[in-house]
């Protein structure tokens, strides 16, 4: 690998060996354009398309990145294989002295959606966190349903409500049925939670209506990952749920980071998969590892004090792989596009300090989490700010993600 | 209202009144381009632009409805009359002789999906079929869910799998759990049902992330209705659908008529709104009726045999309005854009013979159908197409929505 020309601070989560992708704007040219990180730095890939190969071009010139995820692994390969030379020490950009033309610092822009994301999908892909949630509703002894170690449970999640970084939530007004009441009440959301998950976009020219992925041919549709908060008003979701799964409790808002990670960037991070037993039906089983080593962090930030470490995760503790998760999701013939967002579900680790959501952290209201100044949360208070942030360590390389960050608004009026 | 100069053979779906829109294409001229259906033509709206206000122009000369659902119901309004004159005896395509070039044989057209749908929601509004379902699967006692008179319950959809009339369906392979088994098994599915719905477009300019829309303003983002077939995998929808609801069994393939019938061409048909008992929770109070006389019909044919009845109810079964399920949609802020689909779930009557799915009419499989020619169904078999009809008719006025037909194909190959 070479040195970039752009100065990589130490502990940075974009060096030369990241280049997550991004969309971005500035006050100046607030038209959308694509960019990827460098240190402090980003990239403007329209101002340097014409460095690229002539079919990559009209990618790199959109406004979102859907062209680029739509052009397949060979392309993104090609892509990232020229942008880590122009970044290099002696490239054309330095060489021109171009550099104030294409390097935007990245405290003078506004970062937005990544992809207009045509689907959105919600796994249930931890073990621990599924477990947790049964132990809770549901007793030791049935944690786990019967069909969460056969197939990853999904279920279709609100695509227009997915949001970028530092957007604010509202907290919700819906229907909730109180202990032991007979009937519903109206009003502002009491438990709303944050879920700590990473999703993945999917890249390539997608399938056909009918046509299933294959398991091990399924890689080539992960473009890259990104970090999500898939904020939950518990007490809504707990009336609305049954039978036909979270609705109104989900669509509130869902959180993601603005830095897409590529699947090439988390190479050097490679996990063998969980191990799964019993062992799964053909179709799901995957001879590939497809597992990474992405430590998750969560902190809140009350308004009025600095915020406090609440949760240290991993994505090692999915317990089915994004692979899996398109081979089920394709398997009776639904057609993905690139753009479409797949969602772990809450990653949960083994020990209580890792739980990825403040249901398992303060054990459905049993217990506190402590945060800076003596101050102590069950969930959520208007004005709380949730930050979620990733990052890969090894040999030296790091590499992140970036943060997913949103606070709370206080409900509108319940007479609005 | 004036007559057109368009010949509207007695009993068709398609007289001056209705106007219905679509997305049409011709062999010699395959780019996309809206119409509406008038006899048995579609009048082609990109070539008679020209004919409308200036503000217009762009949102008819689309590929898609979405800009035409965006300009708000006003603009709807202004579209409805200018074209009803277009059309009428003595316009100015009458005049000018442009027939030739505006007026298309239904018979020379392609139909297209009419809009790009952002996301799909599915709701389960028919009392009757929330109920039927519950006697089967938890006895007649706890047959409606606690929360089902409440609020309307649903859960998102696949968008992408969203497909126009005429389209085939793959019967899906998929995970079951056999009745007594211990471990689910692959293949394909066996209990493959058609579900009867309606489904509304959502219009307007939509509304922002954390502001709901009232229930009695929703009326404004309702741009028009289409028949709509959810087909079912139900043997794969048991065993996946605890806890998140249904995920493979559903996204399979939803296929919608080309037609979208606008809320206007259906106000002669307005009924009073379905009694609720108990008394909804006041932001689901809705003082405007809108409810609707749609007659719907069923019809299966085998691959070689005619048609049969199998089922026959009615749009004005469902206890949940368009209206209110727009203000559950969005009470916690979920945002809606044009373009969005919403569906009301299976709608099935008090009657036997007017139950919206094989699982109903055959009670789970306990009974036949009974088809021409001697043949019966309990689920659908390879080659089996179902057709769903749809009309209003009232003081000697009839509109329809055409068709929304589909065939299954035999499921791929197990170990494909």
């Amino acid at each position: 690998m070479s040195v970039s020309f752009v100065p990589v601070p130490e502990g940075s989560d974009f060096p030369l060996e990241n280049l997550p992708y991004a969309v971005f704007s500035t006050k100046s040219a607030p038209e959308h354009r694509l960019c990827v990180a460098i240190g402090n730095y980003v990239l403007d890939l329209k101002a340097v398309s014409h460095f690229y190969a002539a079919e990559h071009q009209a990618a790199l010139q959109s406004t979102t990145l859907n062209l680029l995820m739509s052009l397949g692994h060979e392309a993104w390969a090609a892509v990232r294989t020229r942008t880590q030379e122009l970044l290099s020490k002696g490239s054309e950009i330095e060489l021109n002295d171009i550099k104030n033309v294409c390097l935007v610092p990245q405290s003078d822009i506004a970062l937005h959606l990544p992809a207009q994301i045509g689907d959105y999908t919600d796994f249930y892909s931890s073990i621990h966190h599924a477990t947790n949630v049964g132990i809770m509703f549901r007793g030791a002894d049935n944690a786990l349903m019967p069909n969460w170690r056969h197939l990853p449970v999904g279920y279709h999640g609100r695509a227009s409500s997915v949001v970028v970084s530092g957007t604010p939530i509202r907290r919700p007004l819906g229907q909730t049925l109180p202990d032991g009441a007979e009937k519903p009440v109206f009003g502002a959301c009491k438990l709303l939670d944050f879920e700590l998950e990473m999703a993945f976009f999917i890249g390539g020219p997608g399938n056909k209506l009918g046509e299933p992925i294959k398991v091990d041919d399924a890689w080539q549709n992960v473009f890259g990952f990104s970090l999500m908060n898939d904020w939950s008003a518990r007490d809504i979701q707990k009336w609305e749920y049954v039978p036909l799964g979270p609705f109104t409790a989900k669509n509130l808002g869902t959180t993601i980071s603005p830095w897409v990670v590529t699947t090439a960037a988390l190479k050097p991070f490679l996990l063998d998969n969980f191990p799964q037993e019993p062992e799964v039906l053909p179709y799901l089983r995957q001879t590939l590892p497809f597992n990474f080593d992405i430590n998750l962090e969560v902190s809140l930030k009350p308004a009025d004090d600095n915020e406090t470490l609440i949760s240290k995760s991993n994505f090692k503790h999915l317990y089915w792989t994004p692979l899996q998760q398109i081979a089920h999701h394709t398997i009776t013939g639904c057609n993905l596009r690139p753009g479409d967002l797949m969602a772990s579900g809450t990653i949960s680790g083994e020990t209580p300090d890792s739980y990825g959501s403040l249901l398992e952290l303060c054990w459905r209201g049993t217990k506190t989490v402590e945060l800076q100044g003596g101050k102590t949360r069950k969930f959520l208070q208007d004005y709380d700010e949730v930050i979620i942030r990733g990052h890969c360590e090894k040999n030296g390389l790091r590499i992140g993600f970036g943060t997913c960050a949103g606070q709370v608004l206080p409900a509108l009026p319940v007479d609005q």
